[in-house]
């Protein structure tokens, strides 16, 4: 086989994995519990109760290490899992680099990205306690989209609220998540007091639309709300990336990888790959590194604190610790856009908190510039969110250029970019900006006091 | 596992075709051979030597049953390859059909379409050549993509002329493919004798755009031409479909199909999907009916005279005999671009004409109404070429519906959408019109006495 040749490292459908991975259960300290921010006491399961089923609330109090995944979502998962891991061979020889390079593929699911692992499960669970109605934000469209799929598939309505900016200059995105039946509103929208908060012309962000979203499903029983990232359930859906990527580097004859790097804006996509190598690495079975990135204009957990905040804009969601920029911090209009969140996954601000995984940021023109070496030479075009990945093993396999260490790298590459060429088209342009954290961050709105005795969570 | 559950028939790395299948070397009579229009005479190797390396020269004439794929071919093609096969069973219940429906699905490619088959081999045939430089056409967009990715593997540089109406309405397709490292002129354009008897405003043509790329690399010696359709060493190379598909409805414990369908618009989607189907009819293993799909907008098959006509507008291709409806035809502008072609590959033409492959036409909007429900059911958004196929599906469910008839139906899904949501929106938006074939078809031009001696083939 010649050099360069493209490997791919497949699994048959009967190594599907049958169980989602819950880090919690192997972590030396737990992670701090969310609060209601009236009394200041940790959120219970009746808290969570308006927006959520009881499977979901239970998983994301859960301390169990394995949780079985219903036959109905591997169902659905045998679509297109499990996901192929390249090696990127062509791509090694670009960078002349002596490390091996993987990338575990989630475009290759429905909807293009990862977002589909969770998706399917939330539509699911809902699906069988009788909801008929699910609202969600979106911000780059990725969550969007993958929700419209899987409420189709079990026979839900859906709205989308999706972040202006986003809405105003993507129009194929809207028009992805209509194909597949759902409902989409600009938000800010006309159609809640979170969003009636803002000008209508806003350019908003996905704490907003978090806030609209919620607003709409806790305000009546037969809708429900589904998040796309942050929450525990969501990271734990992600888990089949990491279990997938384990025993796929096995068959690729790795003894384990030294390197593990996924881009992080809420979060789910990093734990999805990275928990389970955690796992293997307090279990002493490996000892990789494990690498978050996150784009120089949104730097959550290499510039935010460390502390409880909100999720969302208007203060609709429990308290969770967290790193975090402040929730009333709306990042510039940087490409990667699922990666403009002001804060992060409890979990993953936790074991960052704790040393056990780091955290990098990356400008965007070097992001979309790794990118384009990977599309010239593995022939798939990233999304902006996985470009940052692309961008940190680059960074990483000149370093073994440099030294000669045979370094095994892996990384997430978590959907594609083809409704998001328009940032291509601008780079190859030569005018992308690389925006500084603090561009334009508004000054702070009280919206809980705007918002008054809307019956929200908290 | 649920009735509704998805399942996929993958082949291993080892099980990918080593050969391609020429069809030539079984069919009962020779296909009419290519002429010279100067002479009249049969057009011979030399003559297509300033457009083709000599390996595809012998492919395009050879009568070889089986031609081997080279190494560095099967080297590229294993990082998509083989294709998954799946069996829609949410779109058979969707439907209420008792018919079993598989669909085999190209877009997984790196460029989202069939047309990756054809463009590695081309353009590894001509690295190996050391010729430096490929030219080519490109409609909805799709081939444009594929030569550009194949070109930035084998580090050829590529120029793409991209039909004018697709180039301005279609400004990601022309992003994707300069991604891939080529360069996009909007057709007709002022670099050429071709291009410069239109308007420069003109919305161009497959047989313009076509005439531009060959005349230049005609004018050339290290420049060649590659065509993503038509002739006999294109559909040669999109035969790994067919012979995929064989064993993967082996796999799923079918003893072969009743109906295999594709949408054809040059013709090698089509062949590829059916020609090893046809070798089996032929030699007696299984009797499936073999249905090509075309738009009832530019009906080359249904509508159009089986004759000797050139290939592009200018006439600088030999004279080729095949439905057509006239090299001076320009369909209106449907979203299927791919299938807007005056013309049909000789070989396809050929078994159409001996009643071997049936043909039928649907008007977009049954279409994409197919293509709406298969999205909603399967999660892929079809190209709307591949709607073509998935409309027909649906009238043969349908039938079988009725009759309680339990047939197999494979149907090529040639590829993905995602780079055409803006006729899925016009569609949702009620927007599209069913044109007739004869609405903007206009007067003839002879560009031949405009082109004078440009020095091209025949």
């Amino acid at each position: 086989m010649p050099d360069d040749a493209a490997v791919k490292y497949l699994l048959d459908d009967a190594e599907l994995p049958t169980h989602w991975y819950n880090v919690v259960a192997d972590l030396p300290t737990p992670p701090p519990p969310p609060l209601r921010p009236d009394t200041g006491e940790p959120v219970g399961p009746d808290d969570l109760a308006p927006l959520f089923p009881p499977e979901l609330i239970s998983q994301e109090v859960s301390g169990e290490r394995y949780i079985e995944i219903p036959e109905p979502v591997r169902a659905v998962y045998r679509q297109w899992r499990p996901s192929p891991l390249y090696r990127a061979r062509r791509l090694e020889q670009a960078w002349g680099t002596p490390a091996r390079i993987y990338y575990k593929y989630e475009g290759v699911s429905p909807a293009g990205s990862h977002k589909t692992n969770t998706a399917v499960p939330q539509a699911y669970y809902n699906s069988i306690n009788g909801i008929t109605r699910l609202t969600t934000e979106t911000g780059a469209g990725q969550w969007g989209t993958a929700l419209a799929f899987a409420c189709a598939l079990f026979e839900l309505s859906c709205e989308v609220w999706q972040v202006g900016a986003s809405y105003d200059t993507k129009p194929a995105r809207r028009t992805l998540i209509e194909t597949f039946g759902a409902t989409v509103h600009r938000s800010p929208s006309r159609d809640t007091i979170s969003g009636k908060a803002f000008a209508e012309d806003h350019p908003g962000s996905l704490g907003i639309a978090i806030s609209e979203a919620v607003e709409v499903a806790a305000a009546d029983p037969e809708i429900k709300y589904a998040l796309g990232s942050v929450l525990n359930h969501v990271l734990l859906h992600q888990t089949v990336i990491g279990e997938e990527t384990l025993r796929q580097l096995d068959k690729a004859g790795e003894t384990g990888a030294d390197l593990v790097i996924g881009c992080a804006g809420g979060g789910s996509n990093l734990a999805g790959l990275v928990f389970p190598f955690l796992r293997e690495k307090l279990a002493g079975n490996q000892s990789p590194r494990l690498l978050a990135v996150e784009p120089a204009a949104c730097p959550t957990l290499t510039r935010g604190e460390y502390r409880y905040d909100f999720g969302d804009t208007a203060g609709l969601t429990p308290l969770l610790k967290m790193y975090t920029l402040g929730h009333d911090f709306v990042p510039s209009a940087i490409h990667a856009g699922g990666l403009r969140y002001h804060g992060m996954a409890p979990l993953v601000s936790h074991v960052v908190s704790q040393g056990m995984v780091d955290a990098t940021a990356i400008p965007q023109n070097e992001c979309f510039a790794a990118a384009l070496e990977f599309a010239r030479t593995e022939g798939i075009v990233a999304a902006p969110e996985s470009a940052h990945a692309i961008a940190a093993a680059r960074r990483e396999a000149s370093a073994c250029a440099e030294s000669g260490r045979e370094q095994v790298i892996v990384l997430g590459l978590s959907g594609h970019g083809l409704l998001e060429l328009g940032a291509y088209a601008s780079y190859l342009a030569g005018g992308l900006a690389d925006e500084s954290p603090d561009a334009d961050s508004p000054s702070s709105v009280d919206l809980r006091t705007a918002l008054g005795t809307v019956p929200v969570v908290g």
